[in-house]
């Protein structure tokens, strides 16, 4: 489901590295020398070149790229090849109560992907995600966040309908009370397993008529409730919202570059397939044509190049 | 700091198993030679054992255990080779407000212990312990439970200073309004890594007089504060909560031997030398002699084959 083309034959990572120095070097930068060994390399093969490039040139590739790109190119490239450790850190030191960005993290990810960026995290920064979440909110977006982002999913598609059946009726009670940020609604959203979470919203549809964000949607305005419909989306459904983000990005005035960014650069090794078909589905624009015409240059070869678009050299 | 006694050569876990399997075999079981093997292998080598039995007599060694075996001694030997996945779904499923197990193992044991306990409870229970955990508690237990089972924390030994100093206050502000329960206070003790919350815990003592734990003793009968303080010592210093533990389950009008073997059980292999000390020190006798004169047969000499006594064979 990854929009990512890696080349059947790929350089070797001492090559690599010795082609992104050079790209660095001399007067100006070789931008589509970047894009097309960085844009064309999967996880592994990027954690590797910024082993071997800092090995080798004594400089976090990081830096290099701090120092020679700029912009919305540059954050592309940062975000592409930095892991979710870094996003989250940047997510808690600026929280506002619109960055869905620890939601994502904490609900978008597999069980086992939230728990090796909490593990990236220690490593990086010497103190856990949950403490720093915590620390920088309060109220009910901490009473949320923090025990989604300290939640270890189990990952197995095994249900219980019985109990299914009884937490969609705690849910549907709770939501009725208007009491969003109750203990129920906060356990059952950051402890249950996916599966199960999907086998009670089903549940909760077919009992109560709406789907759970419909009836979350009270005051559309409301912060926390936005929150709570982003969880319940990137839980269930993160290729449906992921594709909104992108939409809302492309399509308000003055493009949202920062969440293009972020979708393309965490999505395109994930499920960015699904989410262009779901896109122009909903747009019945193909998405490379629409960020085409909202970016330019270095920005848009990356953003095409991570959407698997065959690169006009 | 275990008192394990693992033999220099240790026989081969074919030959192991081979052992057990006669010693459950014909007319009676053979305990002695269940203590000989099972009390002298360390975690790896017991859980090679029980994969190498069942392979070999398709039977789970636990099942052997629980037929063959009675009462305290049955108990002491399945704890011990049973890992804390289990003692942690037990401890969900008998939840009692006194139940300390859940504090011990989401506490006393290092984060990465955790992280694997909770991974073993996915794999054999096809969900997480933190959704067990907030399932069959509530209230203020619930609200401490949940995140401190959740917690990844880090496990170095950096130290903040500054904010082990203004955590130091919110923590006495909030226990002198008797807030024991405030958002704060769970926050600091279920996130915070082990040395932050140590350095905290000197600030307090060091500028408002007392040990944390003595201004937690305000109702020395709330249950919720004594899982507060357990928590409080599980996290700081483990070895002098398990010998109270110890001593009150040795000392009280009949021995509490749930207590008495879940703490040999869990800890012969983590810190029971540091606690035997303290023990001594403690109450002037050395703790084998205190079990031996309290406990009786076979479940004795496992006991005191956990704790590294000379078995008079």
């Amino acid at each position: 489901m990854s929009t990512l083309c890696v080349p059947s034959h790929v350089p070797s990572v001492a090559e690599d590295c010795e082609q992104l120095h050079k790209a660095f070097s001399g007067w100006g930068t070789n931008e589509g020398l970047i894009i097309s060994i960085l844009g064309h390399r999967n996880a592994a093969q990027r954690k590797l070149i910024r082993q071997v490039y800092a090995e080798t040139y004594g400089e976090d590739l990081l830096k290099a790229l701090d120092k020679e790109l700029t912009s919305d190119f540059e954050r592309v490239v940062k975000v592409w090849t930095l892991d979710d450790a870094y996003l989250a850190n940047e997510a808690t030191k600026k929280w506002t109560s619109s960055n869905q960005v620890l939601v994502e993290i904490a609900c978008a990810r597999s069980p086992k992907e939230l728990l090796l960026a909490r593990e990236a995290y220690h490593a990086l920064f010497k103190k856990s995600l949950e403490e720093d979440v915590a620390h920088h909110t309060s109220g009910d977006f901490r009473k949320l966040l923090v025990p989604l982002v300290s939640s270890y999913r189990y990952g197995g598609d095994d249900v219980n309908l019985i109990l299914a059946k009884s937490e969609a009726k705690i849910l549907h009670e709770k939501i009725s009370a208007k009491e969003y940020s109750c203990d129920d609604i906060v356990r059952i959203l950051s402890t249950r397993s996916k599966a199960q979470i999907n086998a009670t919203l089903n549940q909760y549809k077919n009992e109560f008529g709406n789907d759970i964000n419909k009836d979350l949607k009270a005051d559309a305005k409301d912060e926390y409730l936005s929150i709570l419909r982003a969880t319940v989306k990137c839980l269930v459904n993160p290729e449906k919202y992921f594709e909104k983000v992108l939409r809302l990005a492309i399509n308000r005035q003055g493009t949202d570059e920062g969440a293009l960014t972020r979708v393309v650069a965490t999505r395109a090794e994930v499920d960015m397939k699904i989410i262009k078909e779901e896109y122009q589905k909903r747009s019945s624009v193909p998405l490379d044509k629409a960020i085409a015409k909202d970016t330019t240059g270095d920005y848009e070869n990356m953003l095409l190049a991570l959407l698997g678009h065959e690169e006009e050299a």
